[in-house]
């Protein structure tokens, strides 16, 4: 059985790893802890298939005895993930926006009400949903370079954060902050989010995967079921107001972005992302 | 169509105004930002007519296109709003006592609920409703004078805040720091207002003004529709709550103000406020 | 009637004390203050008979007119309370079990909905229950040597606080600071516990007791109904939550508590304990 007291990492024991097209994953079956590497460039963005492994990978892991808790991180420079994937919401069907607005769902439901420890390595800037991952972990370690930022920014793009990206905000900054932050679609850089209280702590990005690693040794040094039934407790009221009202949340999302003011927002917004490169 | 960058108030364009016997309004149309004045001497308390005016002033800019978003100010020296006008609550008949409370309701619901952005520039000493005005707005500035202070002290005058008060405070200070001060009656001088998280921000009370102007610019510079839908996400269930209850909220009010002791405390209250002038 | 403005405990006026076995008060009627002091050595455990004076110590001063408010502090050194006593869940009958969490819940029933004001002096550490106690108080003063340490530690035993201690421990520090804390089972020394809001002030150890009554003559200044109609405004919502569910809180408790693997843990921490000294 593993250790939660031995530093995760360290004398190597067998250790298993899989990787998606999206998502690398390693678990130390020594200390229980698994890495969970986002690389899918440019930006780490969260297409459907993005989407799909990355519930799948979290399955995978939620379900191995071996694995106690997960660090999310990104493989790629100066970015967690830049949030959903605009191209998945411009120009497709009914059934793709239901499609992709229930992966979204699935993700957050499978993070948000993990029974594992979920520590945010965040290592590069992380706007929306990419927020909303950071967001729904047990702790937020964030490099402290002022150049990278997080914040739900929606408003920024004309649409509106769904109420349990508001939910899982508020649970973190409480009420005033996410009001303000979520109606100017803030994003914040690092140490104002650090004040904020919407990242935990700040360190050197190349300290960053250290200091998971210890935070996470810390966390499962706990009896594992106190804790779950711990974190159940904290998380139901929000995890089941989703699960309450999951086919309005997709009717909401289909009506609001079949639109055809919305779609054209969202067509402006990506020809500006294509000039930039 | 007014642009939300343009530095308010500057290239003067058409601009309309309107004013009544208790509160002066300007709107410059250029920049879509109306500014209204409480002028309702000598402590801009709030009675019927101030009330009434206050509800058809916010309905007024709300129904107009040109009017975004609106700053809120006294056009009196050192007092924003001494709350309600305690002679509304004296010696009044079951209609009269009905008529107030659903004003006092009204006012609440149509600024807590404003589709503009509302920004309280708090110039003066702002307790009881004065303070509710305040804490109903998106965004708070108070003059850094520590002589002028800020709170719901409706305990000290041997009152009790409405809940819907209570809740509007909750949602800006957290509920530790309301259950405290709502049971203190306290009024916090500007600096621990600020610390509280009661306002925003402080800034000399010269640079009062400028410094909304600077806020509201920066709030108009988003989207409306996303804003707004954002904004009754967040507020909808404080604001439902009344709605549902507001014709027991009234008889509650009835029932507590009709009291012989209460009307003794009033009458007590307000021969010490003569006396002090 | 007594003064709220006169110095508390000064010019001494007829005062009544009543002792049990395991609590100590004394009510100054000049000051409508009782001060009642935990005297159950060697730590102040809630054992069920710890916990019936308690409840009745309670309710003889809520009944008594003369008495407004009560500061409860620790007669012995180092320990304000350890929290419940492990002995009472551990190898005893459902019937038992039944006898002791009512004891529980009904200790805190009255002491969050208690009328009087309520001070904390936390003069030691004040783990679990201990940490509940402090929660349920108005307002709390803690010693501020940092080798005293409070808080929700359930999980490092492997069990769970129950929903009502979240209830109240949310109320008082947050989502996001409760969540942490109470999935860690973190004892937080005095200085990170004023930090973090836990508690609202710290003092030289000989300074508690003093501090403890000019906070409480502060309370004492306003109005008894219009505060107690406040804090009841505040704390309702919480406390009827435990009523509409308190069957069904103690059959979690004792299918929770019968478990093996629980009585084991429990069995090991005494052993533990008893080591020590």
């Amino acid at each position: 059985p593993p250790s939660p007291l031995q530093p995760p990492g360290l004398p190597l024991a067998p250790c298993r790893s899989f990787s998606n097209n999206k998502i690398q994953v390693e678990l130390d079956e020594s200390s229980g802890v698994a890495v969970m590497k986002f690389k899918s460039p440019p930006v780490n963005s969260l297409s459907l298939e993005f989407l799909t492994e990355f519930s799948i990978s979290l399955e995978k892991l939620e379900n191995n005895r071996a694995c106690r808790g997960v660090i999310i991180t990104s493989a790629l420079p100066k970015i967690f993930s830049s949030g959903l994937d605009i191209t998945e919401m411009c120009g497709k069907s009914i059934e793709h926006y239901t499609e992709f607005w229930r992966a979204v769902q699935e993700m957050w439901l499978r993070l948000y009400g993990s029974n594992m420890v979920t520590v945010a390595a965040v290592n590069g800037s992380s706007p929306a949903g990419g927020c909303l991952i950071a967001l729904s972990c047990d702790y937020r370690i964030m490099a402290e370079n002022p150049k990278f930022s997080i914040g739900l920014n929606e408003a920024q793009l004309g649409i509106v954060a769904p109420f349990w990206f508001k939910d899982t905000f508020v649970n973190v900054v409480g009420h005033r902050i996410a009001e303000r932050s979520l109606q100017l679609g803030s994003l914040h850089p690092a140490p104002e989010a650090h004040k904020l209280g919407l990242v935990d702590e700040l360190v050197p990005e190349e300290k960053l995967m250290e200091k998971a690693a210890a935070v996470m040794a810390q966390w499962l040094a706990l009896p594992d079921h106190a804790r779950q039934l711990t974190k159940t407790m904290m998380r139901k009221v929000v995890l089941d107001r989703l699960v309450a009202h999951r086919e309005e949340d997709i009717k909401n999302f289909i009506s609001f972005v079949s639109k055809e003011s919305i779609q054209k927002s969202l067509r402006m917004y990506m020809e500006m992302l294509k000039k930039k490169k």
